[in-house]
């Protein structure tokens, strides 16, 4: 294992900034990883994403096990050539859409049975098969098979899936083996206890990972108990290693979760908001389907590194939307992606500077002043 | 009026290859333009569609009148600021659309009132109205109104509609009046008889149109009848005026109208196929829903020009289109784009060689013996 470089290039407070390296490509963290579910960004082409500013995407074992598979991707090439993005692939264990997805689960200590969402089929996903399929992907960055609880739930079910998921974790890292030039993480479990948290994470400590990731969380939960989480969890990983928050989430959770300590991050929520009319900007968040753009000239952002954001009229932008038309879905998911990692540049900027705090509040009150305050969707 | 200036370059045959010049830009022809229904060519980025060698794009006036409204996009600076697009525009007048799509429709001398597919609004369209919203548009080559007939229909309907599209056209000619910059096409009607639609482009001639469309064909009938009407009514054409066969069609459609002397088409046949999981190649029509891409590594054709075609494998567009993704309706229309402007620019280059004949007899001969023979669609 640790084919994978993380170096810290500056510190303020719990945040940092620095460079994660592996063969195919480097990652600046703070980093944001645009979601390609089934290989693909939605919405996207892939060489746009990189242009953006993404160093490295998240794809799903779950919905590729499934579609198209994961032999079938490895006999084409691997996932890297299948999608045409050469750079660093992250690739998560599937642990959390047999939650949230497959129908029919059944649980026990060897793995979870489970039915297709897409055609019924039954599938039998353990550890090292979550392993094995992430190795035939060719997945740089590849996440232990954990076990994912619906929340609420008593903190006894809490404290059963994580104990599981540790076991899980063992087991994922004898089956991950040697493999140069790919990573192992860890996942951290425990729900919304502080205790379990850290038993969690220090147990994991104790196996040894490449990287650590905190699972479970922006699942409805406030933010104030995420962020209580990530408090409860950085502080029992060691500080030389990456920290990954999986599922998170709105510019808000990601600025306060770097101030956490938290390197790495993934949402869905950027690309998905490009689909239904909603637009990130410096100016907080944008409903373009609001009739009040209707007649409106002015671009998105005029001072934005993006075209889209600068070229095209809101009210352009809104009869796309309205008529749904595709190229509404392709401009505004380039334009909240060139704004998430625009604020992952900032951000990393901010921390060298040693002005992280200041870079925070100026944000915040920029969200605020602007188009209206950024709710956390 | 004539605004519009045509120089033909060569002639071989009927065929002929030219440039139609306006002060927005040069039209080469035979030219194909894709179509922008709402002020987009669904799917594609408009700086792409030019980059495939798209020198003009048809925009609906039905469609934009009824969304987002002809006035507003005046205010807004007009349609070319509007979509991002700076270079030629033909709008259609509304007539087919009314035909195919309105609801509730009824006719008069005076013109078309019918309701909006969208809302169910209720809008009278007439030949001062229908140029009164290109003007508004800003659109450089503009339409008369017509009417169009559902085929088949007793002849004597069909001549009706012809004689009611000639009164429409000479007071279509007065509204336009005198546009700096901007042209006016009439629209030979007459079904799938050859007296009508001789009359119908004698009639037009005298009163003096820029171009001359041949409307109210590619609405089902075999090709061997829309071949007919066009060599009915080119006859009658002026040769120094270009002449454009309106919603057409498959390649071999374009080739063998081009042979028959018809300098413009639109249809959405390529960007329609792209989203529907169908390309179409120098080898012929791909169906790429079919199983037997699931695990072919070849891209569409690695001697195209466009990347798309050549970065991506079959086996990941089949993917796409199975997994209902949005890049693969934004990579299928760019192959069948570049597709189309490709098989144009070789129609060109071929007239200009004086070996038209032979550059049809080869084009069809690897269609057919390709990925399967050319089905007009």
């Amino acid at each position: 294992m640790t084919e994978l470089t993380f170096d810290i290039h500056a510190k303020d407070g719990d945040a940092r900034t620095g460079t994660i390296t592996l063969p195919r490509g480097r990652i600046r963290t703070p980093a944001f990883m645009p979601v390609g579910t089934a290989a693909t960004v939605k919405a996207m082409y892939p060489q746009d994403v990189h242009a953006l500013g993404a160093d490295v995407v998240l794809a799903n074992t779950y919905h590729l096990m499934l579609r198209p598979g994961a032999e079938r991707i490895d006999a084409l090439g691997g996932l890297h050539k299948f999608m045409n993005w050469p750079w660093p692939i992250l690739t998560d264990s599937g642990g959390f859409q047999v939650m949230s997805l497959a129908k029919l689960r059944k649980l026990d200590e060897s793995g979870v049975t489970f039915q297709s969402h897409i055609d019924g089929a039954r599938h039998h996903l353990t550890p090292e098969r979550a392993m094995e399929i992430q190795r035939l992907l060719g997945s740089d960055i590849q996440m232990q098979l954990d076990e994912c609880v619906r929340l609420p739930a008593p903190e006894a079910d809490v404290e059963r899936a994580m104990r599981l998921s540790l076991r899980w974790a063992e087991r994922c890292k004898a089956a991950f083996g040697t493999q140069p030039g790919h990573a192992l993480f860890g996942i951290v479990q425990g729900g919304e206890s502080p205790a379990l948290r850290r038993a969690s994470a220090e147990a994991l400590v104790g196996i040894g990972f490449d990287g650590y990731a905190l699972g479970g969380l922006a699942v409805g939960e406030p933010q104030d108990v995420m962020l209580a989480m990530i408090e409860a969890s950085a502080a029992y990983l060691p500080a030389a290693r990456p920290r990954y928050l999986m599922g998170v989430g709105s510019p808000d959770d990601l600025i306060e979760s770097v101030r956490r300590g938290i390197d790495m991050f993934d949402c869905v929520m950027p690309t998905r908001a490009g689909r239904h009319g909603l637009v990130y900007s410096r100016h907080g968040r944008i409903n373009l389907r609001n009739a009040k753009h209707a007649d409106d000239p002015r671009p998105i952002d005029p001072e934005s590194s993006c075209e889209a954001a600068r070229i095209y009229s809101r009210a352009y932008l809104h009869h796309l939307v309205k008529a749904g038309e595709i190229l509404a879905m392709m401009l505004l998911t380039t334009i909240n992606l060139a704004y998430y990692e625009t604020l992952m540049t900032d951000i990393r900027a901010a921390i060298a500077a040693g002005r992280y705090a200041d870079f925070c509040a100026e944000t915040k009150a920029r969200w605020a002043r602007g188009e209206g305050p950024e709710s956390r969707a």
